[in-house]
């Protein structure tokens, strides 16, 4: 019998591990039991939060420090990734506007600001990046994308000519909008935009309505920043000609997706499918006999998008068989078996406090891993017996 | 490829499920994915709480309830079992004489009596059992054994021949011991004493100073009990001619293996081999493909005797693998593959309370052992694959 190939692809554990560190457990479980097998590591993502770490470590790239505007106007650290390849840049606008970088007291979507997203875009043309893949959840802001726009050259105005404060409770009074000193290389760049949302910029189903509230809007501030989204809306469509209030996923990340529509070269697209095809997930299951995957919830909810559907997916239709790990199993998993996930394990070996068990993660999924393989071992052995 | 035959001997998982409360969930689990497989149930104990509830599950025996003398004199109610072809008992002596029938306030090892433990001994001569197999852990007595002798027929006097109260703090004026009023019947049974410890009666080593303290006895108790069990011995050994004192298993049960040494046919063994042999494991576990085993807790003591190490042990010899699957999986489980325990999986699915996880003990087995199946149907298929 050959030596067996297992593929490792696990998105991050929250608050635990990354998902490459979730990889290096998996490996040294199994390694003890399978000494001899190889062991091929596909960090994943579904284009959330560790996206951008995954994306760099499956592909040997390199992650950069940048100081930018955050969601208030002060400066946040932030961070972006460029993959091993040197043409592919990976942010994720948390990084610069998320929720994270606000509180229950500074929360204002009136005025919180993409700008930082933009300065990270802004930081990949300087690198000569061809395209870059922009993961969009998490956001604090609701500005329709203008801070963004505003951070690579696009002005707005107001009535009077003068130059709009930022965030979404201005856009109201915006007049004219000017791209004339936008900066010329985004032209040249593909946006390929990690986006698991089709709501639309405004209405009932829009950026303001099902977002605002999470991002700290009172019902006054939804209904105010909502018109103003729709004004925007109409400005970009008689200025830019560019249909962006009804296009799907253009509400999302408080209309950041209309903002990359009307000003940027961008496509959308599932983020679990970009990390899938960026990762080269595919080309690494080829062949592979078993594939190892999971992330620190598992329930009915995964089936929506979630890393470890994806990749059971991408590994179904190569006829390998996925087992899934997980440190929380939720209700409904039942479901996920005719998804290709062939098995589930939870990992937590007793009702510990959860802090620990966040800290425990690797040695974990370490033990999870060799029982595993300890188990696919000795069934194997039966297998090859002809029982 | 035949259909698999998996045999499942679980121990009990402590306020959780019955030990056929298991096997049914690990049936439920695995028969989703080997519908036509033969599941042999095997319900196990190690000789402590659960061994009368497991041999009667495992042998298609009955249960009877007694309402006997407690330790501390006032009526419990009782169980003991009668196992399947009808000769052998079991019993408890916890379920007459255990420490759960005394608080904080009532213990007082000076005062509790075995006398229950007794009743239920005759309860089954008055059944005609030919042999009885006897679990003496989690006693609250420190009475040598006496109480349960004399509910069989024993007589225990002090100098002025009045007969002593009962209770391990009168032994010191034990003058004059009288057996002709035993129950004949007695003599023609065979008692197998369920016993995993080896603490001689007294010193240092003996059931006053080792186990009194976690019945209640201060240290001035702890002294007169030892003494008073050393007195004991010697009139044992002066008026019926046997040496109890220093036997291996004396101390066991406030030193109740010292006084069935003294008035019964007794021999003693370890709690789990009592049981697989009674069980009939042995036998189940010939040409079987999988053993599945658990307990509530798996950790680095489970080699001392516990029983998922007994069933690896019986299981390793007849070459069948051997999966556990535990509640909480403690620290240093890997000592135990090399026992014979092939895999330990943990079932919990998550940091839950551990009221609730006790609750879904049934369900969180069920769902463990279905992926288990699931796991070892796919590598079987691999292994026959050729790889």
């Amino acid at each position: 019998m050959k030596h067996e190939t297992f593929v490792l692809a696990p998105d991050s554990f929250k608050e635990s591990m990354t998902a490459k560190e979730v990889c290096i457990a998996m490996e040294k479980g199994l390694r003890k039991v399978f000494p001899e097998a190889n062991y091929l590591h596909v960090p994943m993502a579904d284009g959330g939060e560790g996206t951008v770490q995954s994306l760099v470590d499956a592909t040997h790239g390199e992650l950069f420090h940048l100081s930018v505007t955050g969601p208030l106007g002060t400066p946040v650290d932030a961070v972006y990734g460029v993959m091993g390849d040197g043409d592919v840049g990976v942010i994720e606008m948390a990084s610069a506007s998320g929720i994270h970088h606000v509180n229950e007291q500074t929360r204002n979507p009136l005025v919180t600001t993409t700008y930082g997203t933009g300065e990270l875009i802004r930081a990949c043309l300087d690198k000569g990046i061809e395209k870059i893949i922009l993961g969009i959840g998490g956001s604090a802001t609701n500005d329709g994308g203008t801070g963004m726009a505003e951070a690579l050259g696009a002005r707005f105005f107001d009535g009077d000519d003068k130059p709009l404060p930022r965030g979404g409770g201005a856009l109201g009074q915006l007049k004219r909008i000017d791209v004339s000193g936008m900066d010329p290389r985004l032209a040249q760049v593909e946006i390929i935009v990690a986006c698991d949302v089709t709501n639309p910029l405004c209405g009932e189903q829009g950026a303001s309505h099902v977002f605002g509230p999470q991002k700290g809007a009172t019902p006054e501030m939804v209904a105010k920043l909502d018109a103003n989204l729709s004004h925007y809306a109409d400005v970009v469509l008689h200025q830019l000609g560019k249909t962006v209030g009804t296009a799907p996923g253009a509400g999302a990340a408080g209309g950041l997706g209309a903002g990359l529509m009307a000003f940027t070269r961008c496509v959308m697209q599932k983020g679990i499918d970009i990390v899938i095809e960026y990762s080269g997930l595919r080309d690494k299951l080829q062949g592979a006999d078993y594939c190892l995957t999971g992330e620190g919830r598992i329930d009915s909810q995964t089936r929506f998008g979630k890393t470890p559907y994806g990749v059971a997916k991408t590994a179904q239709a190569l006829q390998v068989p996925v087992i899934a790990v997980s440190g929380c199993v939720g209700d409904g998993i039942e479901s996920l078996y005719q998804e290709g996930i062939d098995v589930i394990f939870g990992m937590i070996p007793r009702a510990d406090p959860l802090a620990s068990l966040l800290q425990e993660g690797p040695a974990n999924m370490e033990r999870a891993c060799e029982n595993i393989g300890r188990l696919i071992r000795l069934s194997q052995a039966r297998g090859a017996s002809g029982g």
